[in-house]
Formats: C-alpha cells, structure tokens, sequence
C-alpha cells in the first residue's frame, strides 16, 4: 500500500534493527540514499546495515564514513532507489518479498513492497531522504550532507540534466550551508577517469566515422576492443553520448558488441529527429532523444544497415 | 571609487545611454552579465549596447535573444566581469579611461573605473547583475533567466568548482522557476565539442605518457599537431586537466607549443604534491594545485627535465 511521506517517520522510529537494500551496479543515489538513511538511523539508537549485490566501487567509500559496520537480525528491510525487485541482484533477491518499505523515485517502480513511497518528480531518492529527515529533525552532519548531495548531484549529472528542478539546487545549496566539499565529490564522481576508460575511449573516438554531411556520427565499441584496453562494462558507460556532443551532428550512434557477439545500438538525436522511430525500425524504441536496439551480423553490416536507415530523417 | 551594491540602481536610473563592454576572449560570465544588464535597462526604457573585442561564439548567440541592436552616442560606459583594462581588448582600449562603472567579482580587480563594485566572494558577475535586478524589482523573464543562469553556470564549471557557494545554487533554483531551460544551456556550454577539438583531444590522448607508477601522465600539443587537426588555441582550453583526471595520478603535466617554438608547461597536482614549486624549478609558478612556466629546448629535453624535476616530490 502507498504511504504518506508524513508517515515513514514514525514508522521508522517504530522498528529498530534495520537492512537497507540498494540497486545493482549501484550509483551515487542508491548508495548516498541508503547511507544517509542508515546514518539518520544510528543516530536515533537503531542498528543499520546497508547491503548491495555489488562490491562497492571505491569511489563511493567516502558515502560509508558515518555508517557503522555491524552484524545483526533485521526486524525490517527497506530499500532505497530501487524500482523492481529484479533490479536488488543474485545477492539480494531473498529479501524480494520481505521488503515492508520502498522510497524510490523512479515512476516505473513496481510497487513490490508492503508500504511504498515514490515520488516522481524528485530528481533522485536522496532529495525524498532529505524531507524525511527534515521532519524527524536530525541534524545533518557532513557525512549526511555528503550522501545527500552525492545522491542529488550524481542523478543530475551535477546539475546538467532536465530532472534537476529548483528544489535539487536548493537542497544542495542547505548540505553547502553544512559544509559538504561539494567540489571534491564532483570531481570524483564525473571527473574521474580509470586507465582503462581512458583506453577505451581513446580507441573509441578513433573508430569514429560520419556520414551524410557530419550530420551523422557513429562509433562502435568491440570486445575485442575492450579486452585490448582491459575495460569493464562500467568502463563503457556513457559512452553513447560522445558521437551526439559534436557539434553539427544530429544523430550519434553507438554500436557495442555484448559478449554473446549480438550488438547493442544507441542512437541520441537532436530534438528534430525522432530517436524511437529510428529503433523501431529494428524493433527496438524509446524516448525522442535517445533510443535502443539489438542486432545481429557482422559490424560492418550493421552499421550500413543503420546508416541506411538513417538516411530519410536526416535528409528530410 | 568604491560604490555600495545599493547605489547601484540610482546610478543605472539617471543615466540614459549605456555602452556595456565585456572582456575579451568572452566567456558566459562576461556576456551573461552584459546581456542581463542590457535586457533589464531596456525594459526600464534605457538605450542600451553590448560591446566585445572579439566575435561572438555562436554558442552565445541565446544570450543576446532579448536584446536589442541599437546605435547610438553613449552617455555611460559599464564594463562587467572586466578585472583589468588590459582585458578590454584592442577594439575597445579606447574606453579605458572613460568607465564610469565597473561591477566586477575578481578580487584582483584593478579599480580603473570612476564608480566601483567588486564583490569577490561572488562565483560569477551574474550573481551581482542579479541582485541588482532584485533591488531594481525589475521582473525576470526567460532571457534574463537565461542570461543569469549562464553566467553563474559557466563560472562555476556547471557548479563543480569550489567557488559555487549557496547563494549560486539558489540563484539557479530561481533561474529555473523563470522558465529557464538549464539542460539545453548546460548541454551548450559543456556538452558540445568541435570537430577541431575532438581532433586534438584524440591526438593528445594518444601522446599520453605514465611515469613513476603512473603517478605522473604527461600530455603534449604541438603546433604540428594542432595543424593537422585544424583546430585554433580555443579548440585547445582546458586540454590541462586531462592528465590529473586519470585515477592514480598525483601531477598531470601538460605541454604546449607555443606559435613562437616555446612551450607553456601546465602542471596539476593533488593537494600532496606542491604544482607551484615544481614549476619555480623552472623560473614560473602558481598556486598549490596548479601552476605553470615556460621553457624552450626540443620537446624530448623538456619532458626530460619535467621528468626529472618531478622525481623528488613523487617519491618522497
């Protein structure tokens, strides 16, 4: 059943021994969500856990400086950022159906929990987190303010994407007031590059072809590719919005080949061309601006396949 | 002489004719600001002009939506985000003398102007422009929005770097409830990449090289290089905070061939290691992060010498 945000409160305070469980391949805000969450908890007495299904990229350790490590029995398992049960991982999904609550923001969630609580229109978990403990009135200490912004900047892209809404920059202006090094958070979560995404880009950028005038730019990503530069998936994302940042182009491809040989094709497009429409004609689909879609052949056929396709949006 | 924020508006109001001048090499602060001043002092039925030295990128033209092109004699001369004189450029040299207001945000403001407001705990000139506006009560519409908005996220890198303080934030959380449209500006201002500076980024990833355990990357620019990609020195600002962005690394160091044969050495550090003493080793300096110096030789015998004037911070 749906719950109120006035509620979690004392439900919260009503229980004692806490999990609290995160999303796979975790990010910025499951992780600064469930953090800020288990530090607020310890300070009203409670004992807290956070789990995930993934060994914690150490880039994230600094969101863990307030939350103590211990082992207990849980009373009663939450999970933070997390739209669909499918999403907790291996690891996690004996917890499936004994979650009592779910304070997520993605409008897809799935509903799977005793109590929900999901709000749409917040830019990430970690702005719900912040209300909460506005009305429980725990003060907030830096490592909370740096789970709280970390979460907030990081499903923003530090601001940059068209979720950030006034409250986001106002928040973060509050966990500033507190005294987070925002400025150090930002640049280990965006500037931050491993020498292997800096091999993988570097070979990635010089696969790049255009087409039809530069308006058209497409790359591609092997495995081969990747075994050369000894990257990992999570080398490779974000990948896909490189072609699309050149300027002229208005339609970047990605092409990634996935370890069973099949290929995986992202096309971002400006406003004027229609990305869904594109992938449809793979059966694929998605959103105006950036769309998907699996493949099968050889690189070289699909990429003329897609070029080809491409052809009649771009020369309208 | 110095004037208080307060006055300001009194100022604006007597005065009819305004030419507004920006520094040169414009950034979205400089014209952020100017345009913001122009719109407001046009909506309160003042005759208004937005000068530059240089031709305007065309990533700016947004800024200049609401304002409109007029020719007149001025009767007042303002400069913004103009720390110096010397930053006027050749074309407008010829006010230097005749500023009668100067509102500004760098601490190292020279005060050349009759009347002057520096406020340098302000991250950007933006900010001043609008509290101005707010004394003035002048009602902000989407260009203004726009303009401010700009200002205050280009100088702050999209509100990564350390000067963004609360009052940034805040101001942008108005910003967007005036309609301002912060994914297209921020996808403008930092998203998007010439085809020229995609060149020369992939070329200087591939002149990449790791010493001391991969402690220290070095990158290079040549004036060979910058031929065959095409690319101009503004294709090639801020190519210096690649190296340090590399996981692991302490100093990123960066050379660049000047058009005369010289090289400007750019050097990054982590807060361990001292930028600005190992640039005195070669006659420059800096700050602790960053510093920088010159030197001239082949471009073997520099990274030679940086190599080795590196060693003993590195292993210390």
């Amino acid at each position: 059943m749906e719950i109120m945000l006035e509620e979690i409160p004392g439900f919260l305070q009503s229980r004692d021994k806490f999990y609290i469980l995160t999303h796979q391949y975790p990010d910025g805000d499951t992780l600064g969500s469930a953090c800020a969450l288990a530090i607020a908890l310890q300070k009203i007495g409670k004992k807290v856990k956070v789990l995930c299904n993934d060994k914690i990229p150490p880039k994230y350790d600094m969101l863990f400086e307030g939350v103590m490590s211990q082992n207990f029995e849980p009373e009663c398992i939450v999970s933070v950022d997390v739209a669909d049960v499918q999403l907790l991982g291996s690891k996690l999904e004996k917890f499936a159906t004994k979650i009592e609550l779910s304070i997520d923001h993605h409008a897809s969630n799935k509903k799977f929990a005793m109590y929900q609580y999901t709000e749409p229109g917040s830019a990430a978990t970690a702005e719900i987190i912040y209300n909460i403990l506005k009305i429980m009135k725990i003060e907030i200490d830096i490592p909370l303010a740096t789970c709280i912004y970390t979460g907030i900047s990081t499903d923003t892209g530090c601001f940059r994407y068209a979720n950030a809404t006034p409250r986001s920059y106002r928040i973060a202006a509050d966990m500033l007031e507190k005294g987070v090094d925002a400025c150090k958070i930002n640049r280990i979560m965006f500037d931050m590059k491993s020498r292997e995404r800096l091999e993988i880009e570097r070979k990635v950028l010089d696969s790049m072809e255009f087409f039809y005038d530069n308006k058209c730019a497409i790359i591609h990503v092997t495995q081969e590719m990747m075994q050369k530069a000894n990257a990992t998936d999570s080398d490779v994302e974000g990948l896909a919005s490189i072609p699309r940042q050149i300027e002229g182009v208005l339609v970047g491809v990605t092409i990634r080949e996935k370890k069973d040989g099949s290929f995986k094709i992202s096309v971002r497009t400006d406003e004027e061309i229609n990305a869904s429409l594109i992938c449809e004609k793979f059966e694929g689909g998605g959103h105006l601006c950036a769309a998907g879609c699996s493949m099968t052949g050889s690189l070289q056929e699909i990429k003329e396949s897609i070029v080809d396709a491409i052809k009649d949006f771009i020369l309208d």
